[in-house]
């Protein structure tokens, strides 16, 4: 055992037996071989979702984007770099899961036609038509059994609570986890967050800002009592 | 001195006196506050050079778009995320220097139009209008004095060398740095690179797989005798 989880307290293990996976970071579009469209998540929520859950006794699974964090120990881990390569990896591994958490940001948007070669400078004023990417929690939500849990996250700039309402609903969702990236602390590359947590039938509830890791081991252990 | 460099043999510092600027890495276009436009540059290249500038005993100004490598030791930093940004960065310090070597990859299009909000993923095919942005080597060409050197970089994926021909002379470099991401072992996140060296008035010299750091230190012996 290790110095520090000998000094922390242990976490009573509530998911021994369950089977978390647990998708993190960004994905990643490409315009031409050189430029593509990203955003700004870190992974840093799902990491520390995905750590927790194998803290908590989970056999955990974490589909990443690309980011700058070491897989957690003890985690099976999958990379992939497009939404398109996220939402097979989704596919092929919730049919083995109780629970699923869609922590990454997957791009919503893909340019329709990928360049060949490099686009050249002189071309000013190109226009990039944007097409959706597949809409995953959707897609997977068909694939749903009675027994398993979705759970999405929501990054909002306007209408934050209606908007994340919406998703609940439309996408049949256990649980959302919503959050402001105007929110101070919270949201992308930050190690805190402030989330509110919506579940059907229920009031929302506002979280203070607290460290990605003990929202993680808060969420779970609400999702435990869930199964 | 660490045991590293008292292993190493010593370069002779055959830029003592001199004062290097440096670019390097990508710059993010902002879509929305989430989305943004990049580049595959992981800032490896142009880090080597200010590390290998320094150890040739230049005064070393690195300025870098967002990578996730470390500052070398005793070199000035300055951090940037836009093109514009690393424009005024590089205008700003240019003045102040012997020698810019523009090894960053800043992007050459952004939004036209920036959303304020996160844009919805219901408005499918969106369309995106891209701009240049500004040409920094170009504009750096009216404040050369005739003591300053200029080295451009150029990644090209197709008619590489008659691209970077016509780079070299219409933006009046001193030299060109030329690499196609598509040699093996070459461009992009790899500790390797295979460079072709164009200056004016001289046939093309092509340098096998080398280090970056290799690299920057051959590039730097070849400036220090253009002074």
């Amino acid at each position: 055992m290790s110095g520090s989880s000998s000094r922390r307290p242990q976490k009573k293990k509530v998911l021994t037996g369950r089977k978390i996976l647990v998708t993190a970071g960004p994905t990643r579009e490409e315009i031409d071989p050189v430029r593509y469209i990203t955003n700004h998540s870190s992974g840093k929520m799902g990491y520390a979702l995905a750590e927790a859950a194998r803290e908590l006794g989970a056999e955990t699974t974490l589909i990443s984007g690309p980011v700058n964090l070491t897989p957690p120990a003890g985690v099976n881990f999958i990379a992939v770099e497009t939404t398109a390569e996220l939402h097979r990896a989704v596919k092929q591994e919730f049919k083995k899961t109780d629970c699923l958490i869609m922590a990454a940001a997957p791009s919503d948007f893909t340019p329709l036609a990928k360049a060949k070669e490099k686009i050249k400078k002189d071309k000013n004023n190109i226009r990039l038509t944007l097409t959706d990417t597949p809409d995953i929690l959707k897609d997977i939500n068909r694939l749903k059994k009675k027994n398993q849990l979705l759970v999405g996250f929501a990054l909002e700039t306007e209408n934050a609570l209606s908007n994340a309402r919406k998703k609940l609903k439309e996408k049949n969702l256990d649980m959302i986890v919503m959050n402001n990236i105007r929110d101070k602390g919270a949201g992308f590359e930050h190690d805190t967050n402030k989330v509110t947590l919506l579940r059907p039938g229920k009031k929302p509830v506002a979280w203070p800002l607290m460290s990605k890791k003990e929202i993680s081991f808060k969420l779970l252990e609400i999702l435990a009592g869930l199964f």
